[in-house]
């Protein structure tokens, strides 16, 4: 329910005479990782294809649009704007043509060291036409001499960052996930064919099955229905998935670590029973990020769980740019409350995360409001204290609220008897095996970052 | 989750320097009653402002459009077609200079005899410009002499139907509700402005309280503070509230006859509870318009209630144009299922209505293809059998799929192990004490219709 | 080359197949008396088919929308605002369906009558739609009993001011001219079809020829392939036509009075050369309105006809609307000089008329200052001293320069070594054996008008 | 009056706090140039600013467009695709940042080795995002070591064919004509600011003075108000100016070796008057291209010059689309004829060239039905039997009609009584001292060309 600028998502298609109509098919099940802009380029083994367009998968492809992407070969990626500005030519996948002929990209994540990589390519004879650290990841496979496998990896051995790419050859399509596999990357059959997608969910709208993730540091090459997966050597300290996907961004019909998202977040609100035990009479949980969560706690604690908030549907395009001005607005508009669900009652209102406080804010009051005679808060993730630099569009530290009153300050800020975060050591269990990315809660990032 | 094409929301503030502003917000929390066209006329005493366009409210709406409708008073009108094209100038509300001065309309419903009072009214000299049933209204407020409640008292004598209206005239606000009180139609208060809104949910969404609501066969109006309330004389059978409004149309905060519709639709479950006692480990609703019924069901039987579904939120402007085809395609990229919920149990899907089956039918495909054990479908009305002419975009008779199977060739068809209706007692129960149109159900229709 | 708003173009074809396709061309051969908006109604013997839009001909008319203009029968506008907003609302043709069945309208022209009428049309029981005086028409027509023809008379008998109409019912094509005969209407034939048109050149354009004029008071009925006429009773005391039409607004291939426009304004030239002795080296002209005057000037006078402005072609559609500011700016890009053309030489620039003065005075110092030893201007018609009640859009007499200034001090303003305009007498004489309406010139309105 | 595609307009400014303005302004006097895209890159020392569209010059630019274009330096581009497709991608200016900081480049004209260049490049390593020729020249900047000077001078010596460059970096403005100097460029100056521009009348537009013409083969330099000028110093055979430039796309106005192109073309005619004695009533120009030939024969002559086509100059951007059918289309609508000009009368009809020959038949016969007892044709130039590969878009050998029949033959065809072609020596003779490309009338390409 927030607006978190996300880092993209991308899906890629190899073997299939439809390939340009699944890739439609399986953007438009990942727009909720990008609405800013939409692209497909497909190949027909000879010659690339080409559309994009600002605004939704929907309105970006007519049909037309789609006929026309010809070939067995596609790849796709929805874009939300994190570097660059909000233009048609940094629409996503990018396309060259190059001494190993035409490549296509899409790229999912944010490089750390962009600004001396291109100030390195630059100097090195590149030239650059878009702002986006996608261009740099295409100098690199162009200027490296070899096979584009053996550039890949020289490319993986100079970019510090997240990353999870879909790559596009006259015959091949690539898959590359960054050492630290920051954000989620998956490979899917249907038929003969091989789907690469950010998501499983985006399997599940076109009919194909899972097969297995692309693993942090992996290469994957299909070719002519061949798949051949390499390594990227460097020794690489652990693995460090975002932890925000986990809490907000992924579809809770994604799978991760072998779990339903929404598996994960049930388990996430168990937890939050456990650390918080509060004595009320209904659970309302903010959707939608935040029903699972709440429905784990009411499970839990056989508090009752009351849907009272109403989403409005109806949100036009003007609402979801960029412009942080305009989320306020929206947010006001998106959910209303059911009062008679929380009138005279002990009242838990669980979200899955608070950011800058403003949402929080009026959401609550909405709820007193309402005639409830407590409310009480818990959020399905510790507090935001760091900015992120791996494709999340946080504000900076200074704008999230978190770093400027403790807790119970907060509490009183936002009209509440109580605020409960769930603790890192619970979440990263409910999540599974595996170690995360922290560093929005902690600041410990895994990378050198630009400060 | 269906889109069945309905007939318009109205709404309109008299008293308040922000009109139009508030106007925008209502309209807005109205969008689910319209998609197609919305429309604001204000008025500063002397002269009337408008802005119409196609499309959702927020498209149609830019600030600056919004500041120009000037005046203390403002109606809109989100409008879905029902009759006339898809067309600007079918956009609401309908304007016209007349005798009276400018006059302005606003119209719910549909009106059932419009063939004759069209032919009677060109014989009398009318002049048609659209091809609309509101402008029938307008007409025959103009051809009557007398004062203007008057002739809306005459107008009501003549046409039948289902219309609840905002009339504004220079200095007025006028709500006016057909004797049958086919659709709904509320007052409320703000500060010292009156407001009217097809639901009280509009009124929620800008800070109003609810008044009361509008009587059927009443007309209100509003001028300089004041408000005095007209009844239309005709001896009435009874009222008779659309059914379908509380099964599908209304919001779930919205009120009626004193409850949440939310409470309501909880009923509804409570009641299937009752009818069909069914052996199985989960619930699932069709997200959004059976979530309150299966949590009825689950919290009555105890039987878990599992979001099973997740619904897809990025549907662009393509997807809610009135052409048949369309519809179909969206539908299946609206909902995923969350496949591990449902593996290895037996499940009840709870949805609000079954019209033509396609629909009901791809989603318990789904269930059965993800592993469930048993699926069972119920459904919060009965059967639909009969086209609805006060308003609802039912398809014809043939293409209603009750008509065309028993309840367990349905079944069967469905690739259901039970499929289970409210009965039309249990659902007027769980509504109130109040008579009801179930015309869809059982053909009796409270008035004449053209057949 | 200046931008006076006009009072429209209209076009009327019965009989042909192609009807709506032919309407197309004609009203893009009248393109020059109308920008704003443009429409075709046609009829098929039952049912009307519409398509209008804003902008030129060719941008509101795709292939497909001709292509769904069907039947034999077609009227066709072209609006520049004159009265009414610039609103697509207000597009012509205007269509209702009254008693008589479908009626459309498209009016060329303007009436001084309006307020009363529509103040008492609205007493009898009209509702007006719009702000266009063609409404008015057509609620004449509608209100009144008997025949079409009938009404036609007895709306002839109560409006004032200056008409040129193409009217449409189901099965007949109908052309109206005011019985002053303001602005041009004639008529032409096709194979088997008859045509209507504001001028002769839309003929041309469709390989039509040109029959006759519509006679001023004259209705023109055309059904199934035969034609009748009636004629306007009322005394009339002389017609009246534009002279400013003439001097002007039409095309100069277009037929006036038995000649084509261009050879009245080579009369203008020769009479003005009879008026104004000027010792001179060349005759520039202002494209493209001054040409013929120039040209004619130039043959009488030997004095060597010089094309030393270059037009340019280019402009965008934003240099079209109706804001008096704009139309400063476009003039300065309009026009370039060829300096050597007149460098060194005693130059006298023509042109068609001054109205602010400013166009005349920006073009006259480019002559100055490309090195012209003398600068002389000479006008194609009087000094504009009065408003235009009947379609053309002047600005008001404190806005023409002529009302403050004597011709000297004019001449001084302007940067001229002298300054002639031709008289009232010599322009009637080229323009021919008819009465014209001079009240631009010497405010005798041959109408009352509101003042 | 044909709309041949051609390869662009450039314009820049350096030294002026209103460089955007000016570049506009510039770019819409030189709209004839190109229509179907138009862009602005300006820098203010430090970074670039850049606004590009499809689409005239008035409408791709707002004043909002134009003020956010900071900075003392601007080059602009008007494109009319003759390399690439209709895409915004290939607008220009083309930017890239590189080792040398940002480039900015606009190109006027072709090159004739584009298929090797580009080649060569892909195997040097460079990426292609565009389908441009433009494209290679900056990455031949690129590439290249040295200063940007010695790098311009590199790619002088590898690039073949014509090439009329504006190059912008953060504080310089750059000047670059091929050494065949193919297609026109200029210098002038504007208060402290230098000003290039395709044509000169781009200057008289903004008001600046023509300095001289940018050589063949010469750099100019402008940079903090400072002017160098280098010499490309291979060894050049002759200079090749286009002739078809001075026959028809340069507007009337510009200078062209120290004369007007008017006053050249004027020259035509009388040359034509030498070559052909006709014993004739009138002679007709073709508008507008026509116009000063057939003034310079009449003025010769002593036949009058009667202006009897009328030129209809509404058309919408539909029609200035690069698709050759609707070229056709769009012809038979642009003129019309006054017909008493010509009927009874002998009649030469001037028009510059004959290509297809589609046009000149269509206007001859227009002129034969309206009575003309003769219709001799003149065209002021020899007969185009060969493609062009420098920037003008003729139709293949196969499509020019003079390569499939004899002059007579040709006449027969066009319903002449006579055909007659300027001849090469009198052209040339007109144009003045110089050496032309002569290439699409006989063949002799000054370049190696890709057959």
């Amino acid at each position: 329910m927030k607006n978190f600028g996300h880092n993209c998502g991308v899906f890629g298609v190899s073997g299939s005479p439809s390939a340009a109509a699944l890739t439609f098919t399986g953007l438009f099940a990942l727009q909720h990782r990008g609405q800013e802009s939409s692209g497909i380029v497909s190949s027909n083994g000879q010659q690339f294809f080409e559309h994009k367009g600002m605004g939704l998968v929907p309105n970006v492809f007519t049909p037309t649009a789609i006929a026309s992407l010809a070939g067995n070969i596609a790849i796709g990626h929805n874009r939300y704007s994190t570097t660059g500005n909000s233009e048609l030519r940094n629409a996503q996948p990018l396309t060259v043509e190059c001494w190993r002929g035409p490549l296509a990209i899409g790229h999912n994540g944010n490089l750390t060291n962009t600004v001396q990589l291109r100030e390195n390519l630059v100097q090195r004879g590149a030239n650059f036409q878009t702002t986006t650290d996608s261009e740099i990841i295409l100098h690199l496979l162009t200027m490296s001499h070899g096979t584009l496998v053996q550039a890949i990896v020289d490319m993986m051995n100079v970019v510090e960052g997240a990353y999870s790419l879909v790559i596009m050859t006259r015959d091949s399509l690539i898959a590359v996930r960054d050492p630290l596999g920051f954000h989620p990357l998956s490979l899917g059959r249907l038929n003969g064919a091989w789907i690469i997608a950010s998501e499983t969910c985006a399997f599940d709208a076109i009919g194909a099955t899972f097969e297995r993730d692309v693993k942090p540091g992996e290469i994957v090459v299909i070719k002519d229905g061949a798949i051949e997966s390499f390594s990227f050597n460097r020794v690489v300290p652990r693995r460090t998935f975002c932890s925000f996907e986990a809490i907000y961004f992924m579809r809770p019909d994604s799978l991760l670590f072998g779990k339903t998202v929404a598996d994960i977040r049930i388990a996430f609100g168990a937890a939050l029973a456990r650390e918080h035990q509060i004595d009320a009479d209904v659970v309302v949980p903010v959707p939608d990020s935040g029903i699972y969560a709440a429905w784990g706690y009411a499970n839990t604690t056989r508090i009752p769980f009351v849907l009272a908030y109403v989403r409005n549907h109806y949100l036009g395009r003007s609402f979801l740019q960029p412009v942080s001005e305009s989320r306020v607005v929206a947010v006001d508009m998106k959910l209303n409350l059911i009062r008679s669900f929380v009138e005279g009652k002990r009242v838990i209102v669980l979200d899955d995360s608070i950011v800058r406080g403003n949402t929080a804010k009026s959401r609550c009051r909405l709820i007193k409001e309402a005639g409830a005679t407590e409310v009480h808060m818990l959020v399905s993730c510790p507090p935001h204290r760091h900015p992120c630099f791996y494709g999340i569009d946080f504000p900076s530290a200074d704008d999230l609220i978190a770093n400027h009153h403790s807790n119970g300050e907060l509490a009183r800020l936002l009209g509440l008897d109580s605020l409960g975060y769930l603790s890192e050591d619970s979440m990263a269990r409910a999540i599974g095996d595996c170690s995360l990315c922290l560093a929005c809660f902690n600041g410990k990032y895994p990378t050198p970052v630009p400060l």
